[in-house]
C-alpha cells in the first residue's frame, strides 16, 4: 500500500520560477521562487511520513511547538508585512490584524491540545463477571490520520496560508503538514515558513513536521495523488475544490478532501427590519460588501427582499454608500479579470443598480437586481462572484421569499435581518435556512468570522466538500483524526491519554461519566 | 437543488419478485416480495424528506420512539426467529442473541439521545465590550443531515439490517431512514419493518421516519443517486462499497457513504505467547474462525507468526480443532459458491494446511499457509475471503514479521498475542498496527464486537470508506450529523438544546467549560 509509485509525476521540465505581481503597481516582484519538482514533492511527503511514524511529539511538547510558532511569526516584525503588502495589495492594518489572528489561532490550538478534551477519550473497564459474556477492557481516543497536504489560499496570506487555520489544526492533531504555497504570495509564504521551521527546530520537532513547496496545478495534483498523503485541506474555488476532491476519490486508497469553496451568503431583509432601519442596513451592508474588496468566503453576495418602495429605497442608499468606496486593488490580475467578467455576465442577465468598475487590479463594488422568479429558474445566478458584488433578489411577496430560500444551494452562511414583528416569517425561514447553511446569523453580517469553539465555517455542498467539519475554530482539529480502540492493551503500550493514572489530567468518559480523575 | 430529476431511473420492467432461499434445504421460500419500482423509491425518499423537514420529534420523544421500537421487536416473539432461521440458516441461539443485541442497541441510542452530550453543544456568549471588536453570541450543535439510505447486510439479519445499528443511529440523530432490505432475508426484514412502523405510529412519529424497500442493485443505485438522499450506510463487500461510494461522489451534490467493507483482521502470534500457550491459542482461534461459519467482518482471516516447530505445532492443533467442526450452512448459495472459489484460488497460490469442504451451502473451515515474502509481494493474498478460512503467514524472523505488519492494508482490527517477554517486539508492532486499524486487540480475538461507547468498528481504507467514523457503538450517531452555528439568534428560534435555560439539562460547553447548568 505504501510503496505505490505515483501515477502522474510532474515532468521535471515543468520546473519554473514563480513570481508575485504587485497588484497596485503591476510590477513583477523579485526574486522568483522555483516551482518544486516532482522529486521535491516526493521528498517532502516522505519526510512528513517519517515525522508521522517516528517523530511524534507528546501533547505538551506539541502545544509548546505551536506557541513557539506564534512567537516566531510575531518576531518577523514589519518585514513580512511589507512583503505581504507588495504581494497582495492588502492594506497594512488588515495584514497586521490578520497576522494577529494567525498567531492567536496557533495559541488557541495549543490550548486545545493541552486541554485534551478534543481527543474524545473513552474508557470502559473490563467486566469479567458480566453474563452472558465478559466485557473486555476497551479504551478509545482520536489519533492523527497521517500527513496532510494543505493548499494556501489567495485571500488570506496569513490566516489561510502557511501557518493558517488548516496548518495549525493539522499540526495540533499530530499530523505533519506538506504545504503548497499559493503562487500569488510566495515571498510571504517563504518568510512564514522559515519562522515555522525555526520554531519546530527549537521545540525538538521532526523536520518533516512541516515542509513547504512552491507550485501550481501540477504540484497540487501530485500531492493529492501521493499515496502517503492522508488528507487534503483547501480553500478556494468550487472548480478547484471539486477537481481535487474527485482526484482524491479516484485514488486506489481514497482520502478525505476538506475544500471550503465559497458561497454567496444570502442576506434576507424582512419587511419590518427594512421598514425600521433601512438606512443603517444600507450603510452596514455596504461596509460588509466592500470590506477587503469583497474577497472573503463570507462576502454577502445575495440579498433577498420583498419588492417595493422600501427595497428600492434601500438599494438607492446602498448605491450611494458604495459610490463613495474608492477603487481598491484586488489580490491578483486574474482575480480582477474574473471579477470584471462576472460583472459583465450579470449586466447581461440582470438589472444593474450600481455598475462596478475594474481597471487593472483596481475594483469598486457592483450592485445588481433580479426578479425572484428569474433567480429561482436560473442556477447560474447562484454562482459565487469573487469580489464586492451583490445581487438583490426581489420577491413579489412573502411566499416568494420563502420559495427563494427553498431554492438556495448549500451555503457557508445565511443572514436574517428581522424585528420582533417579523417573527412569523422568520420562524418559517429559519429551519429552511438551517438545512442549507453552516451558520445562521441574525441582525449581523457574515463577514468577520469569529475564531472560537462555537464557530462553524463550512456548509452543505457546494459551500464545502464535507459539511460535517469546519475550517475555522477549535472544531477544525477534528478533520485530521480518527478514533482507535485499544482492547485489553497493557498500560505500557497505551497512549498516555488512556492510561489509568491519566498523567495528562485530561477529561475522559470513564464507564459513561466525564471525569479528569485517574481510574 | 432539491428538484433535480434522477439521472438513471430504474426501468419499471425490472420489477421482479424477490424470494429467499433456505440455505439448509435449498428450497425457495414463499411468498416473494415485489422489488420496489423507481416510483416507489422516489415516493419513499420524498416521504422521508417530508419527515425530515416537517416531522422532526423533539429529543425526548425521539428517544421514546427508539424504546418503543425495541419493545415492538421483542414482541415479535419466536415467529420472526423462525422466519430468519429459514432464510439465513443461522442457528436459533445466534438469532435470539442477535435480536437481543439489536434491541439493546436501540435502547442504547435512546440513552444517547436523552443524555444529549453527543450534540457537542457549545455556547460562547456575547462580549459587547471586547476590543478591537465585540464578540457576537455564538451557539452551535450538531443537527441531522437529512434522509439516510441504509443498506441491509446479509450476515446480520437483525443487528445490521432493518432495525440494526445503522438505522438506530440514523434515527437517533434525527435523520429519517430509507431502508433497502438485503434480498437474502426479505421476510425477516418485512417482520421487523412492521414492528418499526407500528412503534413510529404509536410514538407520534411521521410515517416517513422509516420506509422499507425491497430490491437489488437498481434500487440501491437509484437510492444513492436520489438528490434528496443525504448519506448512505452500507455493510458488505469492498466491490459493493467502492461502487456506491464512487456513485455518490459523481452526484451533482456528492454525499458521504459509510461503507464498512470487511477486513482480514490479522492476528500476530508473538514467540513467547506461542511458546507458552500454543494449544489454548489453537483451540480459541479455531472457535473464533469457525463461529458463524466465518461470516463476520471481524473474522480472523490472517495469522502471522515466525516459522518453526512451534508454529507448525500450532497449525497442527488448529487443523485438529477445525477438523471437528461440523459442516454448517452459509447464508446464501452465492456466498457458499464464492467461498468455494476463494478456497480454490488459495489452494493454487498457497500451501493447504487443512482443506475446507463446500457442498451446496454447507461449509467447513480451511487453513492455508504462505511464506511472508510471497505474502508481501502479492496484494491479492490480502483480499478478504468471506467464510471460515485463514491464511497463516510464516516469517523467517522478527524483522520479517515487522515487514508483514508494514505491508498490511487498512483493517478493522489487528490482534497481538503476546507475553511480557514479547514486550520489545510488541512495542515495535503496536504503533505500526495502530496506523492501519480501527481496533487493536491484545490477547483476545476480534470477533464479538462490544456495542458500547468506546468501540471503534471502522478502519482505514479498504476496511471502511471513512475511518473517522464507526458503524458500531454510540459514536456511530456522529455519521449523520453536522454542526450548525447560530449567531445572535433569538431564544425562541434556537433549538432547545442551545437555549439559556437548558430545558433538557444536557451537558454543554459554555464559554469554554462543560456544564449542565442554565446560563
Amino acid at each position: 500500500m505504501l510503496e505505490q509509485t505515483l501515477s502522474n509525476p510532474a515532468p521535471e521540465s515543468s520546473r519554473d520560477l514563480i513570481f508575485a505581481i504587485n497588484p497596485v503597481s503591476g510590477e513583477t516582484i523579485e526574486p522568483g521562487y522555483p516551482e518544486s519538482t516532482s522529486a521535491e514533492v516526493d521528498h517532502a511527503v516522505r519526510l512528513a511520513t517519517d515525522a508521522y511514524e517516528n517523530g511524534a511529539l507528546p501533547a505538551p511538547q506539541r502545544a509548546e511547538m505551536l506557541r513557539q510558532m506564534a512567537t516566531a511569526i510575531e518576531s518577523l516584525g514589519d518585514e513580512v508585512i511589507h512583503v505581504a503588502r507588495s504581494e497582495t495589495g492588502l492594506p497594512e492594518g488588515r495584514l497586521v490584524g490578520e497576522r494577529q489572528r494567525t498567531v492567536n489561532q496557533l495559541r488557541m490550538f495549543a490550548k486545545v491540545v493541552d486541554e485534551g478534551a478534543w481527543l474524545d477519550a473513552r474508557i470502559e473497564t473490563a467486566l469479567p463477571d458480566r453474563v452472558p459474556i465478559p466485557r473486555p477492557d476497551l479504551r478509545s481516543m482520536l489519533v492523527p490520520i497521517g500527513p496532510v497536504a494543505v493548499f494556501g489560499a489567495s485571500n488570506f496570506p496569513f490566516a489561510f496560508s502557511t501557518a493558517g487555520g488548516d496548518t495549525a489544526s493539522a499540526l495540533a492533531s499530530g499530523c505533519p503538514v506538506v504545504y503548497k504555497a499559493h503562487p500569488a504570495h510566495p515571498g510571504t509564504n517563504e518568510c512564514v515558513s522559515q519562522a515555522i521551521r525555526q520554531a519546530i527546530s527549537q521545540s525538538g520537532g521532526h523536520p518533516g513536521t512541516f515542509t513547504h513547496l512552491h507550485g501550481r496545478h501540477l504540484v497540487g495534483e501530485q500531492l493529492v495523488q501521493h499515496p502517503l498523503i492522508h488528507s487534503v485541506a483547501f480553500t478556494g474555488s468550487l472548480r478547484g475544490g471539486r477537481a481535487l476532491s474527485q482526484l482524491a476519490n479516484l485514488r486506489a486508497i481514497p482520502i478525505p478532501v476538506f475544500a471550503e469553496m465559497g458561497s454567496i451568503n444570502p442576506v434576507f431583509l424582512l419587511p419590518h427590519a427594512l421598514e425600521k432601519r433601512s438606512d443603517a442596513l444600507a450603510t452596514e451592508f455596504a461596509v460588509a460588501l466592500s470590506m477587503g474588496v469583497g474577497q472573503f468566503c463570507t462576502n454577502p453576495g445575495l440579498v433577498v427582499g420583498i419588492a417595493g418602495p422600501r427595497l428600492d429605497g434601500w438599494k438607492e442608499s446602498v448605491s450611494q454608500a458604495v459610490s463613495k468606496v474608492l477603487p481598491q486593488a484586488m489580490l491578483t490580475p486574474e482575480i480582477a479579470k474574473a471579477y470584471q467578467s462576472a460583472g459583465e455576465c450579470l449586466r447581461l442577465t440582470t438589472t444593474t443598480v450600481f455598475a462596478a468598475s475594474v481597471q487593472h487590479c483596481l475594483a469598486t463594488p457592483g450592485v445588481f437586481s433580479v426578479k425572484a422568479s428569474e433567480f429561482i429558474s436560473n442556477p447560474m445566478l447562484q454562482e459565487e462572484v469573487f469580489g464586492p458584488t451583490c445581487l438583490v433578489v426581489e420577491c413579489r411577496d412573502q411566499a416568494e421569499l420563502v420559495a427563494v430560500a427553498n431554492a438556495l444551494q448549500g451555503q457557508l452562511t445565511a443572514t436574517l435581518h428581522a424585528e420582533t414583528a417579523d417573527l412569523e416569517l422568520e420562524s418559517i425561514l429559519s429551519p429552511i435556512l438551517v438545512r442549507r447553511v453552516g451558520r445562521l446569523i441574525r441582525n449581523g453580517f457574515p463577514t468577520g468570522v469569529e475564531v472560537g469553539e462555537a464557530m462553524q465555517h463550512g456548509g452543505p455542498y457546494p459551500a464545502s466538500t464535507d459539511a460535517r467539519f469546519t475550517s475555522v475554530g477549535t472544531r477544525a482539529i477534528l478533520r485530521f483524526a480518527r478514533p482507535v480502540c485499544f482492547q485489553g492493551v497493557s498500560a505500557s503500550l497505551l497512549p498516555q491519554e488512556l492510561q489509568d493514572e491519566n498523567p495528562l489530567g485530561i477529561v475522559r468518559r470513564v464507564n459513561g461519566s466525564a471525569t479528569d480523575q485517574p481510574i
